[in-house]
């Protein structure tokens, strides 16, 4: 039995629509050229470690899946087993899905941009299902049945995701694998405020940068040995959390 | 209920080692630039053709993965579960791993090299376990245990990919999906062997062309509607069959 289980996090490389500028959230865009470039880089940086995940969850979106793809092929480990699930997407963004971030600020406020970007639990608007950017009837979602949501703050985020993270994550875990996550900014913001036993309030200060690799090591109880993991490219994670946080702010 | 099952077959882009016109087997090489080229075609003829895989089934070698991954993205279908197996693994080839086909021809003669490239039931010598193109002791094939195959003919490829079929192939068949196979020459002929009923001496005479894919609808029965499948590009898949058919001569 090992003594610690292994992480690790990854946030999808680039896409499209981080380029643009634009919300996303479930809208299943690619990734940019430089985002597939972050991606392979994340799985050298895996490799240099000697960090060879044993299990891949994903979410359903091609953004993370891509990424995950490039990160094990640069780090040949393609073999390993695979699961996805709705559970790891994007948070949705609801009737702000397909909008430039910064037209919404100029639009709606400073404040009220932030209230919908890092807000605890006040969702945006909810999507209306003729919009051209909803999943409503989408056969990848049939699963969840009429209880897809249609818009979400972190707080509905972490709801969906624990059930995944208790039954499916776990699990892998205890069984001492090395579980490579291959998701989203608000999905992983969502797991990282759950390991690290974050507040509400505090959560909205911290943002995850793409394409590099977050690893955590856990105690017995889950818990982090080292708070807040280690990204095994501290500077340009640095970095690109600053990035992100300036997304609003973007032309 | 669907009156028909709908099964996709296909093989690999060209890899290193069919460009180098090496015997393969379970040595893990990467697909080349014209095999990933393939395999997003390949991706395309299915789009084209409205065929919307639903579940993919893969060996672990990563030119199979890699052909499935990019066939997928082309397909805009990457969100689909994987299941992976190291029974859809490509034909062990035993001694012969790392060598070249003409070298082979040349140095036991073409009787010999047609015995061990299309023998039913006879493999090649057994792979030493110190050979550098040996999988034995790898972490990838834990689960098979001491009994993982050091050679193999058709016949015993046949023999253990059958319970994967039934166990796992089968029962996505009769939900009711539509089930991609990304697999290997010598387990995808085993496979057509079975579903097309054809002896074992006919099978000598079947070859798959790399990139293509090989549609079946099956019968209730679990028996094809048209026998033997129908390639997406059957232009291609001729020019390809031919093409390795002649493997052993090419300099």
């Amino acid at each position: 039995m090992a003594d610690t289980y292994k992480l690790i996090l990854l946030r999808h490389g680039q896409s499209d629509w981080n380029e643009k500028n634009l919300f996303t959230g479930w809208v299943d865009v690619p990734l940019t050229e430089k985002g597939r470039a972050e991606a392979s880089r994340g799985g050298e940086l895996l490799a240099a470690e000697g960090l060879e995940p044993d299990v891949l969850h994903t979410s359903l979106l091609k953004r993370a899946i891509t990424t995950a793809n490039l990160a094990l092929e640069a780090a040949d480990r393609q073999w390993i087993p695979v699961k996805r699930s709705w559970r790891l997407n994007e948070r949705h963004y609801g009737a702000l899905q397909g909008k430039d971030k910064a037209q919404v600020k100029e639009e709606f406020g400073e404040e009220q941009f932030m209230v919908w970007r890092r807000s605890f639990d006040v969702p945006p608007p909810a999507l209306d299902d003729d919009s051209e950017f909803s999943q409503a009837g989408e056969e990848r979602y049939a699963d969840i049945g009429p209880e897809a949501p249609r818009t979400e703050a972190l707080k509905q985020v972490i709801d969906r995701l624990l059930p995944y993270w208790e039954e499916q994550i776990v699990p892998d875990l205890k069984a001492g694998k090395t579980v490579l996550v291959a998701a989203h900014g608000n999905s992983l913001r969502a797991l990282v405020k759950h390991l690290d036993g974050i507040s509400d309030d505090e959560i909205a200060g911290l943002n995850i940068p793409t394409g590099i690799p977050l690893y955590y090591e856990l105690d017995q109880d889950l818990k982090p040995v080292t708070a807040h993991g280690r990204y095994l490219d501290p500077e340009a994670a640095a970095a690109g959390a600053a990035a992100v946080a300036a997304q609003g702010d973007k032309k």
